[in-house]
């Protein structure tokens, strides 16, 4: 495959045509849309759905021990209680990088002078249009008080590397955007599989 | 960081309690609800939203010349067209073996004999109550015709495993579900941090 091919040619698959949009109740930091979308394989008409919502960051904080800074809150969808990486909403007028630096610090009171860019990834494509901007924070440490909001009950903990590995290989470490910025710094196959054969 | 200490003790995060609940009009795949939550750190009360929707499913199917099926699509949230595994929501009463069997053949037309269960993980434990089951299918052949519904508008490809990689280096495959799957089967470490080293 051609990364090209995604573009204009014949072989990629066409834009939909948005024939009308309007814009619902909001729900929180989400802006539903409702979008009146062609299909270019049939020609029908349908509604489909966006959750409009700004870009959010998270953040992969090591400590000069390589120890990884984990903060754990209980969470309304999965009501669970989950082991996750600082992170949040990027505020206005904000870069990726200052609401990594803002939200590592506020979650976790760490704070690092050695920042990389991970990349960004989508966190739903289908249905959102934000990004998730990711974050490798080198040499953290614990500098400030945490500063919660009123929404939030969080806890914090930092657990070694080698224990990171087996908490995502347990499920204890499930959140999507947790495991895609995670998996740019640690290697996270599944160990049945990581053999010199490869899957 | 003790795992046993996000169940009971005093030093883990409480539950919120929920003191209301109330479903609102439903926004296709998912059905949103305004729950009344405490913050047991603050006593406030507050309402989330959490959108429920079914389990969902994807794939990472290799050939025996170990390529991997994907599919490009154009996304609605994002407004581009994607390259991503395939995948999609369970059916009631469906297993999430046999779901992800006829993703894997109504979107792509390729079926297998060696399936291996990779996991689950959360797509957002904030507002999504569901998991996404990541599976391994080996060995993978085209026997059957693509089977797209009206909502729908799929291109199939097979890429080597070193350009999926290279994919997702450059930001091209970047749908966070498709990458915690992927993460299971393959190395996807920045380039930089991959060293002996390590981060």
């Amino acid at each position: 495959m051609d990364e090209a091919r995604t573009g204009e040619d014949s072989s990629a698959p066409r834009r939909w045509v948005r024939h009308a949009s309007r814009h619902a109740g909001g729900l929180l930091i989400f802006q539903p849309r409702w979008d009146l979308m062609e299909n270019p394989r049939t020609g029908e008409r349908m509604e489909r759905l966006v959750l409009e919502t700004r870009d959010w960051v998270n953040v992969v904080a090591l400590t000069e021990a390589r120890e990884l800074v984990v903060v754990r809150q209980y969470r309304f969808g999965t009501e669970a209680v989950t082991i996750e990486i600082p992170g949040g909403v990027i505020d206005q007028d904000e870069s990726p990088l200052d609401a990594a630096r803002r939200e590592l610090r506020e979650e976790s009171g760490f704070t690092s002078q050695n920042w990389v860019e991970l990349g960004a990834v989508t966190p739903n494509p289908a249905f959102h249009d934000n990004r998730c901007h990711h974050f490798l924070a080198r040499g953290v440490q614990r500098t400030h008080p945490q500063e919660l909001d009123n929404g939030e009950d969080i806890m914090v903990d930092l657990v070694s590397l080698e224990r990171v590995r087996e908490l995502v290989a347990s499920g204890a470490i499930d959140h999507s955007l947790v495991l895609s910025a995670l998996a740019r710094v640690l290697d996270l196959r599944v160990a049945a599989l990581s053999g010199s054969e490869g899957p």
